[in-house]
């Protein structure tokens, strides 16, 4: 098989971890696999970086952070394939242009548009492990470009598409993906495959163990992506096409978001085009809303338009829209942060009924008052009052049977098989 | 004027440094110059990198160290760019493959082959400051190099060269080149202006503050370098061609090098070969001969020869030696380790005559014995027992009037001019 492993910061965090991580690699190899290597900076380096820039600037120049940054996993990816070589298998680093990885000019932020991966091809023709830095790319003018944050996962994911690999392993400090934070409901399961929908849909899960895009890269080329620890051998979480064993649970997982602020409209005119001026302007001030719930107007006249923002952004959006609300005559604007949104996940949604009724129905038992409510094809989201979000996680857990207890009964082990190239 | 500034790893040693760094670059060119920024990385880190790949192998892979090497230097140029941005003037850092400093494929110790600096040309058009990664150079075919110690130097002054910029200034911690070592020789002079050849010739004066291979590069392409303190506004030395001035004089410095062994072998037969035998196996093990004597032998038959290595070697040459002297039935290999080597240089010995003389006569009145000789054009150097060392320096800098209070008899102050281009 040919299999790209992505080590991230915490698996290449010291010298002892790089050496645990070569011996990992040539494991593999010695298994029979081609292995491809890449890897992060060494935990806590791409903040230090980010620390001496802001030290000099508050707001460094986006080309400069590229090429400051760029540096943090050129350095762990050499010390990778000096390890690797140590073990007495031949080892080449190569860095984002050398592996060809073309972006846009979009510094800090670059969006991947091809890769060449010449380099890489090469070296697996020759027997060595090529060990490719992370997070970053370069323009077609030959300008230094990272990914963004957690963009090596992006890295790994897309030259595992350009190689054809059969598998690509993203090594992290956790086991894989969980039916919810472990840390709020201990019975938690690690599940053993999901749906590239669902983990996309279960970002507050999903976004600390594999970056967003790098899903949605993953999905678009059909990579498997498999999520284990780098500090044991528990087998991970498979993170694949939807299959028919899947459908069979309604729900996979519950999810939740702190980082969430709601702000309402009074009594703001109901005409068309109130809504596309308020959120256009909320818009190109780069904030992402997240929910939206507009009540009709009882009396045909007036409504009040509510809608979430991320917490960080909460005071700029409240701002905009107090401009936009005074322009159109609405009768006041009110921010709320302490809300919450918790999410219940699953493919299983699209053929079992009833799933939505359950959670409210499981939240009103217990007191929780939902105060908006927000759906997609595989999700339900509910914003509530923080207070109550970890009983929240913790009722709708036990409610769908999602712990490691109901296991046997609800979740048959999931058989896994790799795609052959 | 067209100013290409060089940092040094203490010049951009921390965050304050570099601001300082910065507010120096801007000045230049506030006073009109165009000014291309060359720098080191930042003091200890390319230690640190070494320490980090010694830590996974003792023998690291020279191709992966140039990599890891090379990001040391990408870190200061970004930082500094950011610097210079923040204080108003647009700056970018470029990579020694955005320079275009093509090299060949000699890892850790590169030679430069040839510098398009194309984007530093346009850069300088746009009134944009770059400010360059040092040390760093790619192959043909895109491998990361690096030029060996001190090669930020080397950087600077071929980028000078390529730009035909009017001066390279090299900041570092000292003020400039001294007559001699200001820790012996409290009252040492610092020279205003210095020949290449002298530079050269000063090497455990001069390569403290300038790479011997970058003072080479700047002979062959005349590019005047100004060697001065980042930490004041003093003038600094300037290591420039010849002029007649500096013929007026006589000796410029005392140079010593306690770096040094002797190997003497014993009643060789004084046969044809002989030589050439020994020091082709010695040249063979990458070893460097300094001194080499050999006396005529009284009998006709067997002779001694006596030659020098650095110190770091003696081991090694050792043993070559023996088996080679066993080889010709010499009679005996000894190693003498307690020596050093002093040396006068100036480029007026080649109009000025008695200079050894006074030089062996200075020695032997403070009882001195001389070991070895060896002179050249402008250099005289003589091995002696190397706890006198200390002493020859003091008595030689003395003798030959090189002291502060000397000179205003002795050194009248040189004029500097620079070339026009």
């Amino acid at each position: 098989m040919l299999i790209v492993q992505k080590y991230g910061g915490t698996s290449v965090g010291s010298i002892d971890r790089i050496k645990a991580v070569a011996e990992r690699v040539v494991r593999s190899r010695r298994e029979g696999n081609n292995v491809v290597v890449v890897v992060s900076a060494m935990s806590g380096e791409t903040d230090k970086l980010i620390g001496l820039a802001n030290q000099i600037s508050p707001n460094p120049d986006e080309r400069e952070m590229d090429l400051l940054l760029s540096s943090g996993e050129r350095i762990s990816s050499a010390l990778t394939a000096i390890a690797i070589n140590e073990l007495g298998f031949k080892s080449i680093s190569l860095t984002g242009r050398q592996v060809g990885i073309i972006t846009d000019k979009a510094h800090t932020k670059a969006k991947i548009e091809r890769i060449t991966a010449e380099r890489v091809k090469e070296a697996i023709d020759d027997g060595i492990i090529p060990v490719i830095a992370g997070f970053q790319g370069v323009t077609e003018t030959s300008e230094i470009t990272t990914l963004g944050r957690g963009g090596s996962d992006l890295t790994a994911v897309a030259v595992a598409a350009a190689l054809n690999a059969n598998l690509c392993e993203i090594y992290t400090d956790v086991d894989g993906v969980y039916t919810t934070d472990p840390g709020i409901v201990p019975d938690a399961r690690k599940l053993d495959k999901i749906s590239y929908e669902e983990m996309l849909e279960l970002a507050s899960l999903g976004a600390k163990v594999l970056q967003t895009r790098s899903v949605e890269f993953a999905k678009k080329y059909d990579v498997p992506v498999l999520v284990r620890s780098s500090f044991n051998d528990n087998p991970g979480t498979l993170v694949m096409k939807e299959d028919k064993e899947m459908e069979q649970v309604a729900v996979s997982g519950v999810a939740y978001d702190k980082n969430q602020a709601k702000i309402t409209v009074i009594a703001v005119h109901d005409r068309p085009g109130v809504a596309a001026k308020l959120f256009n302007a909320i818009a190109d001030a780069n904030i992402v809303v997240d929910i939206i719930v507009q009540n009709v107007s009882s009396d045909g006249k007036a409504t009040d338009i509510s809608f979430t923002v991320p917490k960080t952004d909460n005071k700029k959006a409240f701002k905009i829209t107090e401009g936009i609300a005074a322009e159109l005559g609405a009768k006041g604007v009110y921010l709320r942060e302490d809300i919450a949104k918790v999410s219940i996940v699953g493919v299983g949604m699209r053929t079992h009924s009833g799933v939505a009724a359950k959670m409210f129905e499981t939240l009103a038992r217990h007191g929780i008052n939902i105060i908006m409510i927000s759906t997609s094809e595989i999700k339900v989201s509910c914003i509530i009052n923080a207070k109550f979000t970890e009983l929240a996680v913790r009722v709708l857990h036990d409610s769908f049977e999602l712990g490691e207890g109901k296991k046997e009964k609800v979740k048959p082990k999931r058989k896994i098989t790799l795609k052959k190239n």
